[in-house]
């Protein structure tokens, strides 16, 4: 039985959407019948200087030795705030921005039935709404790894630090529509089978790929014709990057779907895009 | 008589395409016949972190009480050293990008002949070169107030943190074509008045325009008719923004033209974007 979600914006202090989101529904709560809502600006701190964190990144801060070790990071410490606030909660709704062309992406970072089930809704009645399936990173927990079921929605393209209304209105409807099937079908389910029969599919993350680099420096960008191009196949000889003299360097991989081309955050995270298979949930 | 260039990349730490294009041209010169050009990463610190600035807005550190106090602040000490290297200068290339969609920007803040003949021979062979006059802001003078002539690129538009292939070659292409003008032209003429017969329309800041604010905190946002117009005419009765609930703010001025709309460092600055009159030069 679903009955207490959480809603956080603001994980990254300078995708400003979640976090101004956020901040008009604590305002104005979203009305359900048979849920309680709480709504958490997730970092305040980084919030407040428009940055994506001050030490770590609160998005990698999850793991279990971040949150056993006292830490002088403000994001470890902050994680095990949020961990607290979070650990009653049934479902997690976290919301994100991207510098990439990934419309309304539904992040999946769970394979289980009521996350699915959400996240299969909004793919069917939305249709700038893309599933990507992405179980986590070396770098460390994702915040809804403390939570037993949870979406995650990426919004783009939209640059760090400003609100674009159409982005935000469009992010409003998809929460509330989440919220809104949650309350009416999850509160009074215990099985969610029947509701199961017809698949969607996703994009399943399965490798990343690097910016070209020499002596550890970025040595090529993005080709423009790769700009913008998340979610559509790359086939071998496609030109991916292009080096700053004009030298186009071309895939060599099997044929498989970008996502995350060219995001701001991920430069340091080496990590110019990823590269996805198709699944289905 | 020109002779001595500086171009600056990186004067904000987040726009790399400027950085990216000085640590080439380190690497390899522009050639020139009659000209010395020293390429300079402005910012180092704040490129290494992909921050706008550290302390400061380098690019508001140029005002005399900020170069004559010893200071706590890195931008206005960096400040100081870069006003000795550019003493000797006779012109200056500052590269910057922009959130916002200002296509090529030449920026003027001088008004003297060599600067407006380099911005008018640029835009008057690129279509996508606008010039926008803007004559400084009362948080600190530009870098360029050290030299006697420049001009500023502001290319867009572009999320801060990332290097868009098309925008870096433009902007390189720009940049050539201005230092073969100096190298070709203004080396060899002591005067330039037979080249100054014909105008080029220029949008000259008159006004700057905050986001509507409760207590401080931005309360509407740029409105979707409105996201990305640019050197556009606004009206009477047009909407601007529009509040977090949907609620739409109209325009109430005389007819101008719109720049810098929804750029990402200019939230801080209580610019939400400003507004120009046509005037040439």
């Amino acid at each position: 039985m679903i009955k207490n979600i959480a809603i956080t914006g603001g994980v990254h202090g300078n995708e400003l959407t979640g976090a101004y989101l956020v901040n008009k529904w604590q305002k104005k709560p979203i009305k359900t019948q048979n849920l309680d809502i709480e709504f958490i600006l997730a970092n305040p701190k980084a919030f407040k200087f428009c940055r994506r964190y001050i030490d770590y990144d609160l998005n990698r801060s999850f793991s279990k030795y971040a949150l056993l070790e006292d830490s002088h990071l403000y994001e470890f410490e902050r994680a095990k705030v949020l961990k607290e606030r979070l650990k009653k909660k049934d479902f997690l709704i976290d919301l994100h921005t991207t510098t990439a062309n990934m419309k309304m992406t539904i992040v999946l970072s769970k394979d289980d039935e009521i996350s699915n089930y959400i996240a299969k809704r909004l793919a069917r009645e939305f249709e700038d709404v893309r599933i990507l399936r992405w179980f986590g990173t070396e770098e460390g927990d994702f915040i809804n790894s403390v939570v037993p079921h949870s979406i995650t929605l990426e919004a783009g393209p939209i640059p760090q630090g400003v609100l674009d209304s159409k982005i935000f209105f469009r992010c409003e409807e998809i929460v509330k529509r989440a919220v809104e099937v949650l309350d009416k079908e999850y509160s009074q389910l215990s099985s969610l089978s029947h509701n199961q029969s017809t698949k969607v599919s996703t994009y399943d993350i399965v490798k990343i790929v690097d910016f070209p680099r020499e002596k550890g420096k970025i040595s090529a960008m993005i080709h423009p014709n790769f700009i913008g191009k998340d979610y559509t196949l790359i086939k071998k000889g496609d030109p991916i990057f292009i080096d700053f003299n004009g030298k186009e360097i071309v895939y060599e991989d099997e044929p498989m779907y970008a996502a995350f081309i060219n995001e701001a955050a991920y430069y340091e995270k080496k990590m110019a895009f990823c590269l996805c298979k198709k699944g289905y949930i």
